[in-house]
């Protein structure tokens, strides 16, 4: 089961922020982004190897929370056909004007709520005076500041419903599960879904709240797990929380670093070893509930916050 | 410019060694791959992320070179349409049966004369017990000898016509060209193709001695740079001849390592360091002569044998 | 406060087993050691970069543990003096024939009843041919098998009387404390001892259980965190008990895991990550009981194990 | 033969500069020193894990070159010592006051001239706020920008008579070398000379114009050799100029970037991988002139820039 290669990879994320000057120091300083643009409540941020002008959006917001996160099609025939797509799914909200560089934008709700657009057209990020890098190939010169993050990685959003959710990336976006829980009952309480040979692009974990349109976290990836255990000391010493990790994921292998950013949003810094999704008929990978009782790959306890810290916060139900 | 994705990856590929003895210990003892069969002159070989039978097929021969390099198809339907387009650029040599847990495979040439096979019906590989791995997710345990390859990344190919070679990958296989080298004359002298997120999978450079279906080198990822610092100590220690590296290309970024396995075949361990091709407009990158003098990404000068030793080995003309 | 330099380094330890044949494979084939000698119950065995012919000593017994610790005086005359040091305070136990190329040693008592030795002569090893370096500065090939641990690094004795024992490394032996832990009511519950530039070399642990002479861990030094990342892969493949870690100490900042040989010893595989003391003033850090429940450096939780598991396992006294 | 223990570490060295201001933003933005102290025309920089107050003190200069460099003695006895031997030996310049936080310092010569200075008392570094370490065994926050060096790690000499120099260092100063190369003739053309368990504190090598008192490199340490390739990404990115590396060297088996800051003084990152010199009868290594040809640990040519740039610049004997 492989994706159908209609979607070429997320690009970019808006994340809400209770406190926004505390955020964009983090994500500059911290996480070493680079700021392309400011407008109204939100600023633009961008790592040293993502290609287009931003990737993520950080806007003031009386709560912390995922905005709007896009998807780039493969082509302009392949947003034309995920349109139509969406809208026969009756989730389409209608055509607005990107960002900072990013063309015309479908925007729409997956089943869960949470706000997605699709676009073709984007402008190449081209770097100032100083940020130009030594070799061509490169988008942005090594901004040497803080983590150093490469990329954003991926978007691991809460569903109320992941199965159903999951299904609309797969049925309608044309992206493909690599890897899932399935609890003793048959419920699916978490899928990740993959659009490239990335083994895995947007995740959905169930959120035990049962609200919905909520975040888990957004992800990016270093170039190695140095760059990690390096990013444990920086955020220690910047007095960023820290929620757990280094520790190496036994679902898909990652190796990680959960923190919080100011705003409250968990951010997670990712490192895939080389890993990649070859196989166009990889097989579904099923976890049990026995097999994640085991803890990550080399037995760290899975953090009992994963299960109750999402943004923006919920009350719990009162027989929660 | 994105590949079509109707080739899913470099599946295996055949080395041809004159010293079979001595080449297979340094794959499985230095490399760490791991022996799956064994027939006739061939022994199959396989990284341990590999998550076919093989990837290596290693055969006794007068000479060293490279034999037939499999393609796996991206699903039945791209096979049939790929065979059709092969046999109408009149490069088709018919079927054959797979090696080793491979099916049906469709044997053709490239314009250069390399033997190539594509294939859809592979079978999984199935660890024996001592190399079960702890994690489902996962083909084989990690071997924990030598270099401990994570898998087979690309094969380089030279060839007398880079340009033509490389518009058959582009036009009847659906790869596409992420960096190239131009020449002042406008001759491309050497292109790499990619097939999926991978930045390269096939490459081809030009054969100085201007003969045909020769190997430049056959490339394996590591997971890590540290591997590749720690398989140069490996490689010193072994008597393995390093001929570059480790050091890091300015052509694809790659962090990379050169040695001859015993047979005289280049072998390149490189590791990508969470470099993707994620655009799907990606740019061709062009190097000038000028830009190529400098050397590679860190000043390294390119090695004078990287433009005198290939395989087989042949007669240069009198006057080249 | 400097060590005097009167001895040079942990040479050597014995380890007691009660499945010695499992405890071999998983020093040789796991952490990578290398065999050079067998007597009687003991099979002797060396990290690639211990410059003697054997620093551990695994000995078949009814019960785990530790058995004798070898440490290596700076010069002849350090080591008379050490040894009249030593009888003065009551604890000599006289000389012995030192095993597998060590010279005469004098054995003795630490106060909690550890035994140990000290010995100036001591043959370098000669690799037989297969293990012999590329380079001349290296005692021995890598063997690329495993962990591939560079040295022996450090023992970690459980004790009844931190203070006291300690107290006796520095006074008789020469050592400095370079850490500790001391509790609310004044105890000193962890001490680390240094004789080198090497931030620690013996530690002491206060034995929840009141008994003496037992062990806490054995610890090998890798190249690179990286290595101990593996490491872990490798614990997981191969079965190997993973304890906790990989994580940081906050004491000592050491990237630690810790794991049980087959026979019940913990063993620690540590990267200093290029720390050193140079300070000949070094002041004592002392950490308190509130910062020792911080954790470890990036928040992992100490592991409930460190304070209930030691060898050989001992009952605990019925109110205790 | 091992150091007597006099001599505590290398403490500080100054850095002449004829660029004062852009010598300043190589040290702080691209090796991530912080700056201290500024006085005259020196300012005073030092690495995050350095005990002092400052370790480099950089002087605008008419030259490029080395000024004073100061040893830190293990003890006031051991101090009072060295001065009466110093003085003896007829090379002592006398007292003077240290700075930044140094206290009393006795300056004397090497034989070729290069002017030291050996103290005992030193201040603490205490960090301002935002550069207080979340640990506190660890002297200042790692500061998060550019390579991020750990500490000061050597000095090396251009010298014309190594063998006169390094005899002073051993016979006077009480070091040891650990390594050498001998000239086929006879002639002692490189010796790495060491005080504590690293394998080399101060280094002679050669100076082919024959001219005294010049500099060769001085070192900083990283924490890992990714920081070392790291290192060379943000070097090209910056403008600076990389002589050669990273690689390994076989002599001492360092792992090394070598350039140039924009004064023309040669700075090596330079990354130990655990290596020490445990053994206190360690049998020094000898490099034949054969030996050497082989170049560095896994193949790369000693640059020959190696044996004509040293600073300051003089004009080469005309017929030398």
């Amino acid at each position: 089961m492989a994706p159908t290669h209609e979607i070429a990879h997320v690009g970019h994320v808006e994340l809400r922020t209770p406190d926004p000057e505390a955020s964009a120091r983090f994500f500059t300083d911290v996480l070493g982004l680079t700021e392309t643009a400011a407008e109204g409540d939100s600023v633009y941020l961008r790592a040293w190897d993502d290609y287009e002008r931003y990737t993520v959006k950080l806007t003031a917001h009386a709560t912390s929370g995922v905005g709007r996160v896009g998807l780039r099609a493969a082509s302009p025939e392949a947003l034309a056909r995920r349109v139509a797509a969406i809208d026969a799914a009756g989730l389409g909200l209608g055509w607005r004007d990107g960002d900072a560089g990013v063309g015309p934008c479908y925007a729409f709700h997956d089943p869960d709520g949470h706000e997605l657009e699709i676009y073709w057209e984007t402008e190449r990020y081209r770097p100032p005076a100083g940020l130009v890098p030594a070799l061509k190939n490169q988008a942005q010169a090594y901004p040497g500041r803080g983590v150093g993050v490469r990329r954003l990685d991926h978007v691991n959003y809460l569903a109320e419903d992941v199965a159903g959710s999951t299904a609309f990336v797969q049925d309608v976006l044309g992206g493909a599960p690599t890897e899932q829980i399935m609890l003793d009952d048959g419920t699916v309480s978490g899928r990740w879904m993959h659009f490239t040979n990335k083994s895995y692009d947007l995740v959905y974990t169930r959120d035990w709240t049962g609200s919905r349109g909520r975040l888990h976290h957004v992800a990016f990836a270093t170039d190695t797990r140095e760059d990690i255990l390096r990013a444990a000391d920086i955020c220690l010493d910047k007095g960023v929380f820290i929620e757990t990790g280094p520790h190496k994921h036994a679902i898909q292998q990652t190796f990680f670093l959960y923190v919080y950013e100011p705003g409250g949003n968990r951010v997670e810094l990712c490192n895939p070893c080389a890993r990649l999704i070859l196989a166009p008929d990889w097989n579904l990978i099923t976890w049990t509930e026995a097999e994640r009782a085991k803890g990550q790959a080399w037995g760290l306890k899975t953090i009992e916050s994963f299960h109750t810290h999402g943004t923006p916060p919920v009350e719990l139900p009162a027989d929660g």
